[in-house]
């Protein structure tokens, strides 16, 4: 098997979920850290490798490329215990796959990347009230769920607790209060006692 | 086999792509009109069966439902001609779904929907002018891609043609002109070519 090379950013959540998932399938890979902070996701260069311009990019094989980070884990998660065998099963991972790229991501995630990572909470202060409402409601979409689920698809860990996970528990640092959810906080505890979990801060080593 | 329930408001392009899909695969289904200019997707009872009170909804069996229009996608035609049976060129069509989800609806779709639906250009101007330019760049990504490509992937139509279709065929009544995309025109012909292929305005007959 070819090692895989992952082009990823750290404080990525859409970094994080391949990390995340890689670690706990056990797969070695090459880390290539690409600053998005200096635009080095719209180099020539980088560009040539995904024309989307952005990370996290799965080098799965040379020259072979596939972005999207949901697609990604997707195809990595595939005759793992991470996506289920059952039809119905499968499509509501998938289901909660593009409610996470589609309802949550964009609501949670620049704010984030406005209040903690830029440091610039004064400047995007419109933009953050305006998305403030539908981040919330988001999440409260997910309380609801997990009140009555230990996770999100037939009540095992898989790809959708990643996807969702990865821009949810760091959902604080763009202003959001988690307290107000407690099935939500249930739910992180039972992802960071899943076996090779490691946090969105750590490099793994390999 | 149980006959399929699809929740759908013609207008929709999201609707349309599992309506073009039904079509195509020859599956028989009802379908329920369900108008969200009346607020039809926010009342108790639907909300009961989609919390995130969007259509397409699919009810695969009584009382399972399935949302998300790409996910549904995903569903339908796993077995079928239109998900490649390899798995890079499977993980290349999930790739194309999130694309169409994350960096070209939301581009295109509102300003379709403020324009042609709602006809509000002038209400929603600034929105209009703040998304105009990505909704090109997502275009123009798209038809660098087709000027050396027949189909998005494998070489063969998809469902990843039929998501990315959904939209890119009547982006000009978003306003944008498709006239400066050679490609992207002659792939929307290739598209209407395709064998049982039905229109947006076109209820279907079953």
């Amino acid at each position: 098997m070819e090692t895989l090379r992952l082009y990823d950013f750290l404080p990525s959540g859409n970094g994080y979920k391949i990390r995340l998932l890689l670690s706990q399938i056990g797969m070695p890979f090459e880390r290539v850290e690409v600053n998005i902070l200096k635009g080095e996701t719209q180099t020539p260069e980088f560009l040539s490798k995904n024309p989307n311009g952005k990370i996290p990019l799965l080098e799965v094989k040379p020259d072979k490329y596939l972005a999207e980070s949901n697609a990604i884990l997707v195809y990595l998660s595939e005759g793992t215990e991470f996506l289920p065998y059952d039809r119905f099963l499968r499509a509501q991972v998938m289901q909660w796959l593009f409610f996470e790229q589609c309802s949550l991501k964009p609501c949670i995630a620049p704010l984030r990347f406005w209040i903690s990572i830029l440091g610039k909470a004064e400047e995007y202060k419109e933009a953050i009230e305006q998305k403030r409402e539908s981040g919330y409601a988001a999440l409260k979409l997910m309380e609801n769920h997990l009140q009555s689920h230990n996770f999100f698809v037939g009540e095992r860990y898989t790809i959708a607790d990643i996807a969702l996970f990865a821009y949810t528990h760091v959902a604080d640092e763009g202003g959001y209060d988690l307290k107000q959810f407690p099935a939500i906080q249930a739910w992180i505890e039972r992802v960071k006692a899943q076996p090779r979990y490691i946090s969105i801060k750590e490099e793994l080593q390999h």
